[in-house]
């Protein structure tokens, strides 16, 4: 398998991610993937932070995540340090009692390394699934990431969990709540196994701003249905989709503790914003990408009718090839609407890719000029707005080409 | 756009398909298809010829599919022949009052220079969507294709529908009814776009039983879903799938009134089985095929979740590439169920690939051996077996491998 770096790499370089305070990581190479690079990342977060998640609706999902979701429901100690200990290379998945034995070997070693208690150590894992995952790769390489914890490592934490993307990804927002300045750092990774379903990929976000356990998870549940959700790279679901914020409460300001408080509102809003521009870094390294398209279905009658749309054509297989041959062949956007099941009205809908009507009131534009709109998909970036004219609903979903690499990476990824 | 014979098309040559008494059948190039073949059909049945059909689910259909549902809803004329048009190369959907022009306009030719109803006149296209589709390329031609009307004509028909297909598709049985014997001959283009929903493709079924138009109706739609509903090429519905079958009541046997008549049953166990074998013909000439493949889900606790678990793997595209790079990575056949959505106890789950189990009990089988189903997954025809350990029911749906060619194929599909 050879992967090349991502046309949009470059322009979506890793940001500076300055220091949050409460927040430090590591990262090793402990031998988990195959390739040789950093696949074993501990972070820790200081007492009193607050941890909330988001976890796959796969039923198939992995031991890390069952761990998470049920540890997520039970108050963590705040008297002690918060930890998340991710590799990549292996995303111990259907490994039977060998694959819980390695999640609680895993905790067993953070808890007593890092001196903190059961419910405030999460696990990730994304790789490979199905095979086993021996603790020992993980939990012999506990003292030392514990001792080279520092809290300026998030680039090399972002590294350490990428498996088939090609550049880290990472983010960073200042904002202002009332007085008082605040941050948030993401880093994320994702490239193929793209269609979350309520979380996604591994997430990781970090913030310093002091606020309930409820009201974060509500708020983060709420920045995920507007981000994470509305993208998908090839319609399949992972197993391993994991998304972790904490929040240390380092920053100085009174405790937020409503949705209400105008500050949470605010953090919502930015949040959302930050949340999904890491959401479409991932579309950006989707597996073997030549092209980043924005599907907007508008005039539904209501938002869930505007997603199934959306996504029907951001899903179709023929739909993405067309797009990888630059080819404006606007019929399969006809086609995919109408396997959607959504209920349509063939006179009033209207397709217009970029700013160019080519379909209106059930038939071609009249003035759709193919020349024109061939010229345009040759962009990197494309648009494609689907009006169905019969309400005020709208939704965005971000997609990418299906493309000969994402044969290439995905006919071999295990060899 | 350069298309390589699919590899199962030798083994599975267009067979003899004998007269059927009452059926006769035309085709010509009348240059609807970019490409220099026959792509216009004309299709006749005798007077007292019964005709069920089967459309798309698809919310943007065509406009040949709006006819068909609506006229086999009205009594077909029996004193006077039954006819369908079919052209391959346009699809005439989303071409507005042009398009439906384009159906009115034939309908009205074929029924002058066939002296036959409206009511009686069915009209099937395929190919690009979204493009005009000029009425007079089918009305000048309506006179020649009466007047070459023969009773042997079906591989030219079965070639005259095809698109991207690589080779022609037909069946025959024969079959006896209590002391009559008779013939079903069937034919069938699809190749691309393939995700049947209550019916699929183009396919015209042919026999000379005796039978009332109900009970035809409903043996049809039957064994749709036992053969043409359980295939997958790309997940794509089309917006044109049409399955015609008529019955010219020529052979020797009084009428079959009810679905209870013994020669009901056999004559419906017998036309699964041909339906089904040409369901799987279009799957073994899918888009880019290199692999035919079975999936199987049984263990289910009824036939819904089995057919939902079955059509989640068979439309992955990460399983389809695997299957592709002739991998068995059945960690992806674990994703595929998961995100399915039906209820999963990874504990009582296990997987096999043709004869070998490769997971058991939630994780892979003491005996797995990767090397021994490495060489399986080389064979050209492959079944992939999920037991859920839930209860009795089973399905099987076919699909084909997601390769370079599809995307070489479908990237560039118009030009």
């Amino acid at each position: 398998m050879k992967t090349n770096l991502s046309k949009f790499a470059h322009a979506n370089w890793f940001p500076n991610l300055p220091v949050i305070k409460g927040i430090q990581l590591s990262s090793v190479d402990a031998g988990i993937s195959k390739q040789n690079k950093l696949d074993l990342t501990l972070i820790e977060a200081s007492p009193n932070s607050i941890i909330s998640g988001l976890f796959t609706k796969s039923k198939t999902c992995s031991y890390a995540v069952d761990w998470g979701r049920k540890n997520l429901k039970i108050p963590q100690n705040l008297k002690q340090p918060i930890a998340i200990v991710v590799n990549s290379g292996n995303a111990n998945v259907f490994t039977g009692l060998n694959g819980e034995a390695t999640v609680q070997k895993t905790i067993s070693s953070v808890t007593h390394h890092l001196q903190t208690a059961v419910e405030n150590v999460f696990v990730a894992s994304t790789g490979v699934i199905g095979e086993y995952l021996p603790f020992e790769k993980i939990t012999s390489q506990m003292e030392v990431l514990v001792k080279n914890l520092k809290p300026n490592s998030f680039l090399q934490a972002a590294n350490a969990i990428m498996t088939t993307d090609t550049f880290p990804k990472g983010i960073h927002r200042q904002i202002k709540l009332g007085e008082t300045k605040v941050k948030i750092n993401g880093i994320a990774k994702g490239s193929g196994m793209i269609a979350p379903n309520m979380a996604t990929m591994l997430v990781f976000i970090f913030t310093d701003i002091s606020i309930e356990k409820n009201v974060l998870q509500e708020i983060v549940m709420r920045c995920n249905n507007q981000s994470f959700n509305c993208i998908t790279v090839d319609s399949d679901t992972s197993t391993s989709d994991s998304l972790f914020l904490i929040a240390t409460g380092k920053a100085k300001m009174s405790k937020i503790k409503s949705l209400e408080d105008p500050r949470a509102i605010k953090f919502q809003k930015y949040l959302t914003k930050a949340m999904l521009k890491l959401a479409q870094l991932v579309v950006k390294d989707g597996e073997g990408i030549t092209k980043f398209v924005e599907i907007i279905c508008k005039g539904a009658k209501n938002h869930k009718t505007a997603v199934k749309v959306a996504k029907s054509i951001a899903n179709s297989p023929l739909v993405k090839t067309a797009i990888a041959g630059e080819d404006a062949n606007w019929g399969r956007i006809v086609m995919a609407i109408g396997k959607s099941g959504a209920k349509i009205d063939k006179e009033k809908l209207s397709i217009v890719f970029g700013k160019y009507i080519v379909a209106t009131n059930g038939t071609v534009a009249e003035n759709y000029d193919e020349l024109t709109v061939s010229k345009y998909m040759k962009n990197d970036s494309l648009s494609i707005t689907v009006d169905l004219g019969l309400g005020d609903a709208r939704a965005s979903i971000y997609t990418c080409d299906l493309t000969h690499d994402y044969i290439s990476i995905n006919a071999d990824y295990r060899s």
